[in-house]
């Protein structure tokens, strides 16, 4: 049982980098001086991508891809911390084959890191509003309809690379594998810990908040 | 009860001006030479973000995120005027919350004064247009199909940014809020009233026009 | 009752109408360099106004906005001949209010006759292709998925703007109206009658093709 | 029953490559330095119709329009491989009629052979990929939410012409037919089979992956 969502996290998790990095590079590639039609391409694509990857793996696995996402789930008695575990280690490898696999369609270095810089205090507040966000989005869509949460996340994130000025990562496996690719999405090995630290509160800040909103005796 | 529909009002409102401020800063960035992409952008985030957040707290408070939204319903007798005016006063606090925040997110200074010049009765004509739309496609659409309501909002504004000289701001608060930031989305302090006065008229021309429409034993 | 679905085609075409020109100006006007933006907003905005008007009006007076709709429908014996000519009237009067309004929006003079040249066999092919397209989108739509008749309807409309040399007009009092308008969306006055032939050919034709799908009996 | 199915399939494979191969001069001919725009609207458009179409024709014949669909349906038993054999006929057929109209509408040569150049190990792994995700959409998507197959399927296309190299073709009729036209979308005839090889491996390869992520007993 655990091997077939496994499985799920794998597939998804790796072709949702696929989509973040491959169509940053067609964008940048086909729309050299005008990086604007780069990110609607690149938010439109990871969008429409989200919405496939967890309405296909959203009944087996759940469809995290994500280990804010499975970290806030486990702090919610939603799955055991053994499960936890293996999730965000299979979601860490599979989003750094899907980097690989892109810069092999692309015939690109396999190996290369970021050098995109993304650090300091504005960026850091990015992160943590795009995770907040995207919990509250994931917890409170759960709530309201179940059915829609795959276009609720895919439309959150659309939004997100846009309002934010990081870009909206919002994701510790998809930013350190980020940090593999020196082409439009990628960013510096070293800026990756910051990033992590504040999406991982952010999504932390989102659990409260969604508990207090959710609770209809309180209400 | 109150307190709980008022957090949703303010999260929700103080989200969408980060996604109306933030994308329209982000499209100018990174396509300076062809507006055209940073309305297209703009105008999708917008859309995106109105179709989660309603589906996120339209259960709890509503999701006007709008005082000419909650002006009409209590109009119509959906809300307590004591109500209203509570929602009021937290979706303009909230507006003017999610400027700042962008203003942060991006390293800009915080407070700016809106310099883009609004006025005149063609951008008056727009406004009063863009809200009557506005509030016929939420009246109409509870009225016929109310799951559909936040992708209808979503896809109304998406439209009204492009087809309004104005860009559509139809939303006092708003408006307000985007007189606080000098960047794309901002409008000259001196001319909030008029468009405020524009949307309220329109949004109350849209009240008898949609009763009118509902009306089975008169149709 | 016809005095309730006549004001309903008349607000849906109207402001069907402002979309599509408006649109189009304010695409040109951000985008004078490129206008593969400005079709893509005018497309964009065009179908996601048709989807919000279509479950509007849909439930009122069937949201045709266009005679080659009421045309066909009246075939099918779905409508009485009296109120299609009360609806083509109504079609053809509220497209040009939504042109006239959109002038005033955009402080443009309000009389203007369209400029655009459009003309020739390739032009009157795209135009019978368009509205044959869009017939069958409508005739199968309503039998297979009715509740999504507005969203598919959206989709076909954004598709046929890009996929016919014409832009898709494919509708007679639309095409009328836009002969008011020297702007983007403009056609020369001239040219309207061979288009109007070409759109009102393309509907009939799928008809009997529609039928021939639908025939359970046949199939 | 099969002609009605064939004429389904027909009909669909025709407007599907007037969408991708019209879209493409369109986009191209507004946005003659920005490719990037030109893909942008290719891929909304392409994904656009696919909705469109699946929706209609769906019910009758399956909506394949694509012999590696219907090569990996018949390998799971869900088509007489008769049956089979007419589909991938009728869809070969209608994907060059497609391209011819497109031509005429456009009012360009009908006949051009392809000089798009595109092969190589990376281009023959980008359409493996693509073929592979596409075939794992329709499965899983059948299996665990059916009715939003055609919103599937118009979502992945729209992520795989971004993310991939080669703009995913992931379909042998499609590609055979973009070997005859010169455009934007065209690809060399010399260069087809090696799509096609590529795709059919991809397809293949989902079928298993698919049938281990569905096994209940197994999970």
């Amino acid at each position: 049982m655990l091997a077939r969502k496994l499985l799920a996290e794998f597939i998804g998790t790796a072709l949702l980098l696929a989509t973040v990095v491959g169509s940053g590079i067609m964008g940048v590639m086909l729309s050299p001086g005008n990086t604007g039609v780069a990110l609607l391409a690149n938010a439109a694509a990871t969008a429409a991508a989200l919405y496939v990857l967890i309405v296909l793996f959203g009944p087996i696995s759940g469809a995290h891809f994500n280990p804010a996402v499975t970290l806030a789930l486990w702090l919610r008695g939603e799955l055991r911390g053994r499960e936890a575990l293996a999730y965000v280690l299979v979601q860490v490898a599979a989003a750094i084959v899907g980097v690989l696999l892109t810069h092999a369609m692309f015939e690109l270095p396999l190996l290369q890191p970021g050098t995109h810089v993304r650090t300091g205090a504005a960026q850091w507040l990015s992160e943590g509003v795009a995770a907040f966000g995207l919990l509250l989005t994931i917890l409170l869509g759960m709530r309201h309809r179940p059915a829609a949460v795959p276009a609720l996340v895919a439309s959150y994130i659309f939004a997100a690379y846009w309002f934010t000025a990081s870009t909206s990562f919002a994701n510790p496996a998809v930013t350190l594998a980020r940090s593999l690719t020196c082409t439009f999405a990628g960013i510096r090995p070293v800026d990756v810990s910051g990033f992590v630290l504040a999406q991982v509160a952010g999504a932390l800040a989102a659990v409260p908040v969604a508990a207090k909103l959710d609770n209809p005796t309180d209400g």
